[in-house]
């Protein structure tokens, strides 16, 4: 018997988890693609209708854009845009998102940009679509974590960078300016109806914003990998209410090693050169395969520790973003984590920590499972280092003596960390910042 | 540039295709999992109603029946159960299962059982929610094909064999009596609102059952992988119109991929010991993954063949199954045909062929294209020997004088023979079976 059904048996009898749930969205993946939005939209309005389409300015004046509302237009639909996305978005720049859908009462909704115009597109259609403010659905303990009443008007998803996943998600994050923390909404109702990803948008993508958000997605999928087994989570009652972030599962590792696969062979080229249409492709779709695994595994350590390192930036302007504002990219804000927390987790699962590393072509013939920390923390950093990362958390401005505010800001986000393979609290987040000061 | 991309330039250019487009039902996968069932349905209907429970005679009298109708019934749920599936179902008992669900009205549908039962159920829900009869939506020539006009009530499916992967496809399969064929309707509406796949079902299938259905996931596996890539068929318009069978793609290769490998660990196991419940349950995962796999890529030859081993059956009685009449279970009249289609069609795709036959464990380094059908067709041929599938044709008593008849049987089924990697009509055909005659 091997050890998952021995778990499975152990867990039939003591209430554990002997199921996992996996969703996923209708996708449409290749180059031209954006040309489908409006036959597709429209096959969910047959009798046409208005649709909202929600982009930011800096993609306003590209291509992309241009070829999505043509689509639209020739599908017979009527299009209203809204271009104010931030990047980054906030409860405020999301509180104006969704009057912008309350006056303009879509019958479908587009978002075409990275994560922040997609999370912010799909809390727009619940509060267009569902009574309520913004507070009343975040996660507790910043808000009243209401239930998502039921489903949203269609929305296809069209994701312009090869990072966020968000659009086979029911995940929308935002800054809550008044706690200055990120938070979000969760809910399987929030996942878009459609994505249709089309790789050709990432060549208008500075160099800085695929490093960023490649290593984003190589996140999502070794966090994904190494996740705690799914059958060591409590049954939940009824079945029904399973997470999203049930922890590994045989669905999930399927993604999850690919991703990690296609990333180690060219997020490097895809970084180095913007002409490399192969690689910032393969980019698009490693994105699209880790998004589909962590929406159905969920993240941990790394991600619930950026939510800290991102909140609390001093004055980190990184290449390729707005200039206007500081602020650390959340590829990077999760990346600078990553190499100390695998590091600090792989003893408790130490053979799916090695498969990381040799996903990422990292030569483990013969390694333990003692070499199992090393072998994927320098993998990962090499790959960072290669790819312009900052250096760690000192590499976007923190220093010993912030560790103990990050702690605090990483603390809270019990989800994500009870989700990590071994138990992580204070001490434990101590140790891993400390560690993440440098990566190399 | 990579192949792909050479051939993404050339297909803008050109109107064949560049994109593709995934779908899955949402699948709950796990030892105990039929306890969801209840739950699962009511979340479809919040005010309760009726539920018709499609199984057969066998599966009523198993503790897999009295597990799903306890969830419903727990769940506050009418049932009412036709049993009078057939195995291999045709117009006839499909007509009787109609007339049933028209009669009782159901409100939602669960079928439990191997693919006759989940199709029965598929064509149930289709013709007791829109008008019409089963001949008007059967594909041309042999019907009037008209698209299925909207959804159906909600279906879930539970399959209780390791082999069909009908819980996650949008096909439903049958006997059309007056023309001694196998046709179908094939539309992404008739796909089950949600799969329920409880591998423990597997522990009460007799291993000849077991062999059959293994060896179907397998060619559903490999037919998935070795498709014609999704980049050389003509892009449809309007690009809604995409279909399920659209030829090898990223997507359908990562399942695929991973489907075969489990099979070539677990498939001999899950045949010799029907108390090995690792292998039965990987088994059962397997038949999941690839089901998820062709569905989004289509089959090709083998199974085009087995339309006409099939329905063509003198006197092969098969151990395991109902010994009433005579019948090529589906999975050894797909496996009969799959290693002489595989080496007449490894010569246009050299490099999957050789892959399959390494993920189902065969020592393939330093083998050059030439030797990647013989590679692969030794590899299913060892296996198929292994489990106790018939020998090729002749196993299931054609001779060399049949071959005209099973030609003329298989050419029509032209939608499976152009998703193969290259042109095969008659002239192939011939020759493809008469190298059937045998597989080892």
């Amino acid at each position: 018997m091997c050890p998952h059904d021995a778990a499975v048996e152990a867990g039939l009898e003591t209430g554990l988890e002997t199921a996992f749930t996996i969703d996923a969205s209708r996708v449409t993946f290749g180059a031209g693609s954006l040309a489908e939005v409006g036959p597709r939209v429209r096959a969910h309005l047959p009798d046409g209708g208005r649709v909202a389409l929600f982009t930011d300015a800096r993609l306003r004046a590209l291509e992309w854009y241009d070829a999505a509302t043509t689509s639209l237009v020739g599908a017979g639909l009527d299009v209203v845009t809204f271009d104010e996305v931030l990047v980054e978005p906030t409860d405020e720049s999301v509180d104006r998102a969704v009057a912008f859908a309350r006056d303009t009462r879509p019958d479908a909704f587009v978002s075409l940009g990275g994560g922040s115009v997609i999370d912010t597109a799909k809390l727009a259609d619940l509060l267009a679509t569902h009574p309520g403010e913004l507070a009343d659905y975040v996660n507790a303990p910043l808000g009243a974590a209401r239930p998502v009443p039921g489903p949203l008007k269609p929305h296809l998803a069209c994701p312009t960078t090869s990072g966020t996943g968000s659009e086979v998600t029911g995940i929308a994050i935002f800054d809550l300016l008044s706690a200055h923390a990120k938070t979000g909404v969760a809910s399987p109702l929030l996942r878009p109806t459609e994505a249709v990803v089309d790789p050709r948008a990432t060549s208008t993508l500075p160099a800085g914003v695929v490093a960023a958000s490649g290593l984003d997605v190589l996140c999502h999928a070794v966090e994904s990998l190494t996740a705690r087994p799914f059958t060591t989570r409590p049954a939940p009652e009824p079945p029904t209410t399973r997470p999203a972030g049930q922890g590994a599962n045989p669905w999930s590792d399927v993604g999850a090693a690919r991703a990690i696969e296609v990333i180690g062979t060219h997020l490097r080229r895809a970084v180095a050169d913007s002409t490399d249409e192969e690689a910032r492709h393969q980019m698009m779709w490693a994105a699209t395969l880790a998004g589909i695994a962590f929406g159905n595994a969920g993240v941990h350590v790394p991600h619930a520790m950026a939510y800290a390192v991102a909140g609390r930036v001093r004055d980190y302007r990184p290449e390729g973003y707005p200039p206007d504002h500081p602020l650390v990219p959340h590829g990077f804000a999760v990346a600078v984590n990553a190499p100390a927390a695998f590091r600090a987790l792989a003893p408790t699962a130490p053979a799916r920590h090695l498969e990381a590393a040799r996903l990422l072509g990292a030569d483990t013939s013969g390694a333990g499972p003692d070499e199992a920390g090393e072998a994927v923390a320098t993998a990962v950093a090499a790959l960072m280092r290669d790819v312009g990362a900052p250096n760690g958390i000192s590499g976007v401005g923190y220093a010993a003596a912030d560790v103990p505010d990050l702690v605090a800001g990483a603390a809270p986000q019990r989800r994500l960390l009870d989700n990590a393979p071994s138990e992580v609290r204070e001490p434990e987040l101590e140790r891993i910042f400390h560690d993440a000061l440098r990566c190399w």
